[in-house]
């Protein structure tokens, strides 16, 4: 790739130079399988047993024995899902509570739950795309085993109160487990699941500078599952496999060097992030935000040009190097909008022309200022050919 | 580590610097998502649709269409296993074949679903490891809904008659479905699926020099199954979850490099293995093959040492830098002696000595020659301490 400005972190970061380098030697000498019993094979177990503390560490947990390495946070996710269902469901216990705008993922998941008989709620948002906590709550009935909450959506976003929820759902019934995915939240904001009623919480490691094809699942104590993939003993027998040793040593290195850029995510990415929203909305009329939480996340912005095809957009911007997103990655190939702003009842004027923009802490003043530059120009030339030329010239385009 | 003589490459084996070369820039420049619309997003899309041709190539398959990619061999014999049962399992169709001998992945799923009401069949072995196609046939029922058998085994490198017992199945009831675990052959022997009665068939790639966490599930065209992982649409929604480039990159690259290399394997590799097996029998009057079977993978050797132990004798190896193993990697850590020997009914005596060498490509001579003098010191320094000094004194050790 050429010069370009990359705004799509939420669907995937550049693998950090040194993640790559702490991970190098695990390709190359240090291969030995890490179940094996010889003195090499030690050497990989030791990195492993290192990724797990500093995995616990980002996600605020004492005890590394209660993080398991996956392949990707879609098998996490699975894993806790169907474990918890598989172990614990019930023709009574047989009621899942979700929200409508959980990663695919889950949404899958449950839906599939749904043809087999179970009851799920997909609890909406409101235009801002936040959650209440008590239209989680109220859908609690004695039959629900299983509230699943996202920490942080994709889209837009926006901080759900996964504490509040668990804590308070627990206090109704302490049975029921707690599900979040982390994806979004991992790197960007503080996590602390020590003290939390959470039991169950997914990352991602390419969403934070590690490699695609690595996750890792946190499993509160006392929680039992039945695995995913049954085998060999690896991962306490709960997730079979031989263990990726290098991508487990990249998730480990990202996760410390997240944990320490924690504050430079909430100043100079968020600083960047707003001056990007600011210039983008300061020169277009049918520009809105579509998530105006002050809980956001502080690397995504949502934007909704009225009027406009948001596919247009993507594709003149990916004509200036400039790469960004409408919906996520999981969802692209499908021409449906956005289920996430669909849910957040984003007019029909905006939802189909609204464009995420995610930036990482590899994103650049110089490549801010580029897209301010040229979002607004191609916005506006597309206003030209808009079928709504009315509706556009009302609003200075 | 330093200058040391790996013999357990059925365990693991070293990375191929060129498939690492050949993954490199996916984990540097060219990281997009794969699912992405943008151009970069492309050249990683492009480099999957590659790579799943150089497998399905090694597999012996015309459509690139049935190679789905996985995070090892343990996610495609669950995802096939127990796709295949949610997919078809009935009250009716509730019998499953499999075999005394197969991998823990295989097992444990079995041993699961025996749990929940299924029949299993586990159909043993002769004493060199041999399965008897007629042993799997005269088990169907009305009932049988999968047989599930390995291509070679993990420990002794007995080859099975996958093709004539896929057939002749096939004969009786052409909708029993055929999972084959061909994790241990991939590489070492030629694969021919395209005109086999086989129905899925699974891989792993650091068991041929690519890295731990990648593996494809073949899936014959016709045969639908319920996806172990439900989210978005990758994999033709199969298989969810972002796509890991870099290792699907390095699976299709030692893919290609396994093709080319099949007739070192079965001339050079096994030139070696034969050297080994016979510089170590020739010298221990209490040393046996463990599979005497004509039908090997090339690489591979079992060798049972009547009353030595095999731990003691790992540990004497270890220290001399030579590394081999009892048991596979994925029981290492249970004292259970070897299912596989004892489904063959090794005796007691060397049970409990047996020791697997695994060779590969990059085994030197000078390995094997310093393997064949070091393998007969230890035992014989171990036989000094054993407890059945009379029954090794009548053997002249």
């Amino acid at each position: 790739m050429e010069k370009y400005t990359y705004l799509d972190n939420n669907a995937t970061t550049k693998v950090d130079e040194k993640v790559l380098l702490d991970m190098l030697p695990y390709l190359k000498e240090n291969y030995a399988n890490p179940s094996s019993m010889y003195e090499p094979a030690q050497i990989s177990a030791k990195a492993i047993e290192k990724a797990r503390k500093e995995v616990a560490n980002l996600l605020g947990v004492n005890d590394p024995k209660t993080i398991l390495f996956t392949s990707c946070a879609t098998e996490s996710a699975n894993t806790a899902l169907k474990g918890i269902i598989n172990q614990y469901g019930t023709n009574e216990k047989n009621h899942i509570i979700t929200t409508q705008v959980e990663h695919p993922c889950v949404l899958s998941v449950c839906e599939n739950f749904e043809k087999k008989g179970y009851k799920v709620n997909y609890v909406g948002v409101n235009e801002n795309g936040e959650i209440n906590t008590n239209d989680i709550l109220s859908k609690i009935t004695p039959n629900t085993l299983l509230i699943a909450v996202m920490h942080a959506n994709n889209e837009t976003g926006a901080i759900y109160p996964i504490y509040e929820i668990a804590h308070e759902a627990k206090k109704i019934n302490k049975d029921i487990k707690i599900f979040v995915d982390g994806v979004q939240a991992a790197g960007k904001i503080s996590i602390e699941l020590e003290n939390s009623d959470i039991d169950f919480y997914s990352i991602s490691g390419h969403k934070f500078h590690a490699p695609k094809g690595v996750g890792a699942l946190y499993v509160k104590k006392g929680n039992l599952f039945e695995p995913l993939f049954h085998g060999g003993h690896q991962e306490k027998s709960l997730r079979a496999g031989t263990q990726n040793t290098p991508y487990i040593v990249a998730l480990g290195s990202a996760a410390k060097l997240a944990q320490e850029n924690l504050e430079y995510e909430k100043t100079e990415v968020k600083r960047l992030r707003d001056k990007l929203e600011n210039g983008i909305l300061s020169q277009l009329k049918n520009a809105k935000l579509n998530s105006k939480s002050k809980n956001r996340v502080p690397n995504t912005t949502n934007i909704g040009f009225e009027y406009i095809e948001g596919e247009l957009i993507l594709l003149y911007l990916n004509d200036l190097g400039i790469y960004a997103s409408s919906g996520s990655a999981c969802t692209s190939g499908s021409l449906n909008p956005s289920h996430v702003l669909r849910a957040q009842k984003v007019p029909f004027t905006s939802l189909h022309g609204s464009i995420r923009f995610s930036l990482s802490k590899f994103t650049t003043e110089e490549e801010i200022d580029y897209a301010i530059e040229k979002v607004p120009e191609v916005i506006k030339k597309l206003a030209k050919i808009s079928p709504f030329q009315k509706e556009l010239n009302e609003l200075g385009l």
